[in-house]
């Protein structure tokens, strides 16, 4: 079977990815092979692809897979060839000390060492897929789930809820979320799902400011038109917010953050940085505010995935119309355009083998 | 009674204080006038003297007060005149929005709103201070303890304490304490208190690391020597520390700490910043390495500073040590001179009318 | 003043209650006179009623205020008379060790220290009531909700919402809740409100089962018709739930609430037992199943009302329809008889003066 | 090597065990062969003994193994042959959703999931022993560190340390410990290593309570001389205490505990209870006192093993006096009738082969 060939997409340099054909690999022990019957592209992707995420020429990109069990490690127990799963962008030993003290994104304590699909080993764009540590990450999916309504859960879904997770979002919280793209919008949903009384949502894109009312934000806020920070201030007389949450990644909207935080409140940063932040003194009250700055690496585990294709299959939460675009594998260099240029309204597209 | 003057340190202009005659002020229905017994001078102070931390002119200062209940308020109960009382440096009203969230020292739910004395309203450096909210404030002192043993209640050691509490060292964890004056002695001792696995404490100054060592550091690390995070990082074989505690209040040791600390770990801030904070992208992982930074502002109230003196009574700490040296009310000027200078090896003062 | 009458319902002997005419009461310095405009009536106040929960003779019962301030104690700040306000069922001073330390309902140190409506003082079945530590408990009405969009803040609400909050119900839990009376089914609400992924609901009465559905409940159980405890474990394919709720105040719903409860999970216990409560080793894994039980008395303070008054103004829940019937004050004895009897399918009752 | 074979203690039938020869095991391909240089008796090997506690006749029995590496599963990575370590009592996957969940003594989702050794697969006391999911499991003993210096940590140390731990015990806080043998002990370190203000400590074995005050008790009573409930109410003021650790498996103890606890207030329990337990209404405060009961099964996992090898190292512990008496492995039937009958002051033993 070492011979056996899949279509994958693979980075050549940077600017530069291409669908190329790869052996199918072959499972060690602890391993499972899955045949990819959907996949996506996360916003990470076009990091990668632009080289301001550097990883190995040749490496198979992407880290959101849904598929069927192919083959088993021989120390693999409890499935069976066939069955459909998915798996967490991160996928956790779950036996390091990290994943023993509950930091499974940390795991092996290296910083994202959960992070291995599309980042240290071969990723999800692609007709086949390794899963490392297979029986901490195969998570079955409940028949009456399609493909796509369980597309957001390894990665959209887990890293914006959790913004709201690490944040404590509790009941009657005022939550404020800085920029709606698809992590953002499901920051708004888990901070719906948490109890939040009232909910910001700060973008400068109408789709997507309707979209936040859709999933779960009181109020919007275009920060085209209007000062957010002032905005909030007013809705909050002065109060400010329990929780903000970053979902960009930009010193621009971290800083708003801090601004509309309350004495005592949480910012819950989701964004990756690409460059240092700066902290004004003022907004942090020279550091005597009780405030807290919480990151987080987007949750994974079959544990993780279980929970969350609970909520969907309970429709707590519907996040499959984020799927706005649909392309073969075939195709992924054109999604690819589409999706990095953030053209015709995409929001995330879909690929299937 | 109004016509009755008492001595009292005011703060006159940037770079100069003076010993006044005020009138001694009247309790209103819910304060606690209380006749101070010891007090002393916080770094805090210093600032205030210097001009870098702005209160109004003709304000009395100090924030740390011992003393004996002279007068109550009509409309406090369960307390008598005589009593022997301390009262913490932050004064909560328990009965606003923060408060009732558990957010006490950002009392009225504005920065550092708890924080009254020598900031707000007139403070502890002085032959009388009305307490605030005296029902949640005033704590009775065991006979068995000196005034002397209970001086570092109020801020020192509450404020220290929190940085191990709000950083939630556990059983078995590696510590790092940047800095060693009286709040960085405390933060190494609260972290002694939580179960420290192990304490790394840094300073410059070798009595201060002498000390260190008495109060609960395993190892110390004299900055001017070597350099503390690769030094940290050694001894922690590459792992980093599960919480890094900042006492000065400077960019540099803040990223000290983010660079020692563990993917996952917790910053635990406790200076008084003078000016922006850089974070640097690396050392934040990007915003995806699991972190949190939390700062604390000295918790208050009758309830932490009976905890504390608890565990002064029961011998898990002994900080009256670190009161070097002794004035009295009139030579307060003199002592400032020598705190703020940081003269004769001095770590605190204690000052008796 | 004190020569003015209000009418008033007061305890007179075990079964008996009465309609009487008792003088207005005078603030003290820190209390509010509020005028009542609508209360309504507790299981408790029945259990009063019945002699089964001691109350002195004479004590005006009701906990549950909806009103107006009439007048200030001199020490109340921040608020005017004509304000429209509630109060919780239970009244922290927020000041004595037990506030401080968070536990706002053992106010004082006392076992259920922070219940005085009704209780320890003069209650809300009245056309005037007391409140005492005003500054902690006055909460403003916004102007947009009616007087019974709120009737259920000051107990059931933040009563069954804090066994979700208490539970710790988190995304994706799957939940039980035992009895779907008024406290239950705001329990089935707040776990709903909490990001339960599953809600199970049991009760015996359809009327009240089909309310359950309304608020949150994806299954509903008539205990009646199976047994709860097998139709949880299949439903859960013998995992258990991750957090049960008992809101009944029985052994049966106690050890009902631990057969279901997974290894690791949480028994959160609302109701008010009269009995001694036998643990079966079995159900309790012989003490070593990691289990947690926790009881909760409903959290007050003006800063929880505010709070579920948000989510209410956010229409996170509804639950004025709860009211199922009203009656004015003169007309109260007749409403006892009816709630106490539960006839007619009444939920709660709204009574106004 | 199939034909080798070891010494291993097996239980026969109740009240019957036999030290007899075995096939040394072969390793799976996540397992690990240790080869035992050092393990003890726990009080739980005495119920399997007595037959209380059942398990299947011809299981080695023993959970508290220290010994060298002997031979590794194919798919175990990061330790080599003749390394020595520890592995806890309890042996959790790592991988399953009570593991991800962080619920690791529940492994699998069964209640004491993670206890494996000597309960549902053979156990320590033999010459040699298999470690399952030892990549999870297997801890480094530092070399400065004795076998029994750290023979406490596999079981006794980590389950009495838990008991602070779940116990949530704080800087300051008021704490009893009921019954201190060997877990009580380690209970009474864990509270004072986790800052308890105050420690209680109770039993009628005067010399366990004069050990009692040298790991860390204030206070000891001796309840066949006083009544703890009545002594620790006059102790703490009527205030109760704080946390309440039942370290003994007994009605009455749980019962006490209740009734010494503050509203408000966590009753830790470690016991392993062999019959059902009544739990007093008033003691319970009727359901409404705001308490926490919360069990505990020794956490285990190499992570957990080196946090506490970690205060061994640093001497915030000195546990290995507890070991009173040692015996070879052809002696150990010898060494349960010593221990079993707790004869000649018998606290734990070392076994070794």
């Amino acid at each position: 079977m070492t011979e056996l060939k899949m279509k994958a997409l693979v980075f050549v340099s940077p600017g530069k990815i291409e669908l190329i054909e790869k052996p199918i690999p072959k499972p060690g022990p602890t391993d499972a092979l899955i045949r990819i019957t959907t996949t996506t592209i996360c916003g990470t992707d076009v990091h990668i692809l632009k080289g301001e995420y550097p990883v190995r020429p040749g490496l198979i990109i992407g880290h959101e897979p849904v598929g069927v069990i192919e083959e088993l490690g021989s120390a693999v127990q409890g499935y069976t060839v066939g069955q459909r799963v998915i798996a967490g962008a991160i996928t956790p030993c779950g036996q390091c000390g990290s994943c023993l003290s509950g930091t499974h994104s940390q795991c092996g304590g290296k910083p994202m060492g959960g992070w291995r699909f599309g980042n240290t080993i071969d990723g999800a764009q692609a007709e086949f897929l390794l899963v490392p540590n297979a029986m901490a990450n195969l998570s079955l999916v409940p028949d009456h789930l399609s493909d796509e309504e369980v597309l957001m859960c390894p990665d959209i879904m887990s890293t914006g809820f959790s913004g709201a997770e690490s944040g404590k979002v509790k009941i009657g919280d005022t939550v404020a979320v800085f920029a709606q793209g698809p992590i953002g919008l499901c920051a708004t949903a888990g901070s719906r799902l948490s109890g939040a009384g009232l909910i910001i949502a700060i973008d400068s894109v109408e789709r997507r400011l309707k979209m936040a009312k859709e999933v779960g934000a009181d109020i919007v806020i275009n920060f085209k038109e209007k000062d957010p920070v002032q905005v909030i201030m007013e809705i909050t007389k002065g109060r400010g917010v329990d929780v903000a949450i970053e979902a960009l990644g930009a010193e621009s909207t971290f800083q708003s953050c801090l601004r509309v935080l309350k004495p005592g409140g949480t910012l819950s940063s989701l964004g990756v940085y690409s460059h240092d932040v700066h902290v004004p003194v003022n907004a942090f009250y020279a550091g005597l505010g009780d405030q807290r700055i919480v990151t987080t690496l987007c949750p994974g585990g079959k544990e993780r995935m279980r929970r969350l294709m609970e909520v969907i299959s309970t429709k707590r939460v519907e996040l499959k119309s984020m799927v706005t675009h649909r392309f073969k594998l075939h195709q992924i260099v054109e999604a690819y355009d589409l999706f990095a240029n953030q053209r015709d309204g995409v929001l995330k597209v879909a690929i299937t083998p």
